[in-house]
């Protein structure tokens, strides 16, 4: 085996992405050891059962102590305090980074806390999905994706371009661009839709006239699409929008600005604009497919035929 | 082979819904003959090719004479018109019915032309995929979906149980609703969610400060969902929201009145209000699973770790 990148990788946090990366750092080869951090004892013993690291520790600061990289995998909210306890523990050298999807907030609550002579350096890989936890992980995740680095001002440049070649070797693109404009673009491409999702499935919820059962049951006409992004972690997305607030509330007034015009499109009749509307709509999803940024399948590859019974 | 339900079924449309029904209808073995129209000549040819039908007519008159069984499966605002020419071609006995996904217009538009002894009896098979036309079809589209059955008052109920039956035996699950409370429930869990869909893909295309090009790559996020939704046929979504326009507007109203709330508690900082939404919504989608209308496989089952070159 060829020298890995890194001695000793410490995932703090051991949840989808945490457990993802390990698993792609080990298809690589890319530590030669991976030690790990979790706040709840099922979550470190779990990690250690499945291999995810060879050593478990009860707080950040012990797993990030010698380490070379550390990263947060963490919800964003609370990045801030962790880096505060692990700091002073921090060696010289080493990589910082993060996977959180919003940079503005991680920059300023961990950058306080970073020592002189370490490096860090924000990261978002923009991949996932609806499961959480040590046992949602697998190596293909970051794969085609792309994963966005936003160095502050005055980042050592060859622990940039050491970070950008370790996301490549976990199978990612990599884009560098400062975090102001990463959470604008995650804001239309990401929060958003999310927020939206939880808005549909909320107002399902509490109709008067529409039952909870009739919802569930005719969900494959599209509301079902929806539920899978609105089943994704709830502290992770309750820190996104709490930690992305002007963006998200700049996008979500466009979004609105334009569901109002097409409200009255429908209201008042006006069928060429919803036809030259959901015409242009198609070119967009042959745009993220070409680009390899989702499956050209049916209906996204679903299994058809293997029905279960219906519950009710 | 025991004996068919139907001598010869006419299917008028041979897109998604109409190729796919005449996929079950062999797999079961339901109609003796099956014969289609189609509008364009490419779309008759591709049929014929494919075996989708045994004789394809130019026109839907033609094509329904002497079945005993024929389905409407074009967009909504079609339906009127060629129930007009098919009317006087109508032989006594037969089911008239449709696929469409408004059930109250379909009602006044065709109600007018069917001759005494036909038994009209809308339907709705609430299954698709994102892709049209005669291709895209087969026969497991409706395994384990439901298709509602909206008879009007005083319908035939041997005609109802008799479509009820074909249904079932095209793999669906068959509720019968009156054509009202169908277009109501229809509008929360289908038209509302592409008219989200379509709108947040055209937010993201016009604005200045974010490239098209930054959301196809970053569309990995969550936005890439809508886009599978939002490429759907656009004809027949135009036809939806112009024929299903109160109800949209109904459900539209209390969605935006929701999305109005939760941009509050994002701009006020309520993180329990954003904590509890996002815990209830999990919740949904438990009882879609449940119910067999979704895939338990995260991230649908999308396919990871086969990724194309990213075309930018």
């Amino acid at each position: 085996m060829s020298t890995p990148m890194f001695e000793r990788a410490a995932l703090i946090g051991l949840g989808l992405i945490g457990s993802s990366l390990s698993h792609a750092m080990r298809r690589g080869g890319l530590a030669r050891t991976i030690v790990g951090n979790a706040q709840s004892e099922k979550t470190r013993d779990t990690a250690l059962r499945l291999g995810l690291v060879s050593s478990v520790y009860a707080t950040p600061a012990e797993a990030a102590r010698d380490a070379d990289l550390v990263v947060l995998c963490v919800p964003v909210g609370a990045c801030g305090a962790i880096a505060g306890q692990m700091g002073p523990h921090l060696r010289a050298g080493a990589i910082l980074t993060d996977v959180g999807s919003v940079k503005g907030a991680v920059l300023r609550d961990v950058g306080p806390s970073v020592p002189k002579g370490v490096h860090f350096i924000p990261g978002h890989p923009i991949a996932g999905t609806e499961h959480s936890g040590p046992e949602s992980g697998f190596a293909e995740l970051f794969d085609g994706r792309w994963c966005v680095l936003t160095p502050p001002q005055g980042a050592d440049q060859a622990a940039v371009d050491k970070l950008t070649a370790f996301w490549r070797a976990c199978g990612s693109h990599v884009e560098v661009m400062d975090a102001q404009h990463h959470d604008l673009v995650l804001a239309i491409t990401s929060h958003v839709p999310h927020l939206i999702a939880y808005n549909i499935v909320n107002t399902a919820r509490h109709l008067e006239r529409v039952t909870d059962t009739e919802v569930i049951k005719f969900s494959a006409g599209g509301f079902r699409d929806f539920t899978r992004i609105a089943a994704s972690d709830p502290v992770m997305w309750r820190d996104v929008f709490l930690n992305n607030k002007d963006a998200v509330l700049e996008m979500l007034g466009r979004f609105s600005e334009d569901l109002t015009a097409l409200q009255r499109a429908i209201r008042f009749g006006d069928s060429d604009t919803l036809y030259k509307l959901f015409v242009e709509a198609r070119s967009v999803r042959r745009g993220i497919i070409e680009a390899g940024q989702d499956t050209a399948a049916p209906d996204f590859g679903r299994q058809h035929g293997t029905p279960k019974q219906p519950g009710t």
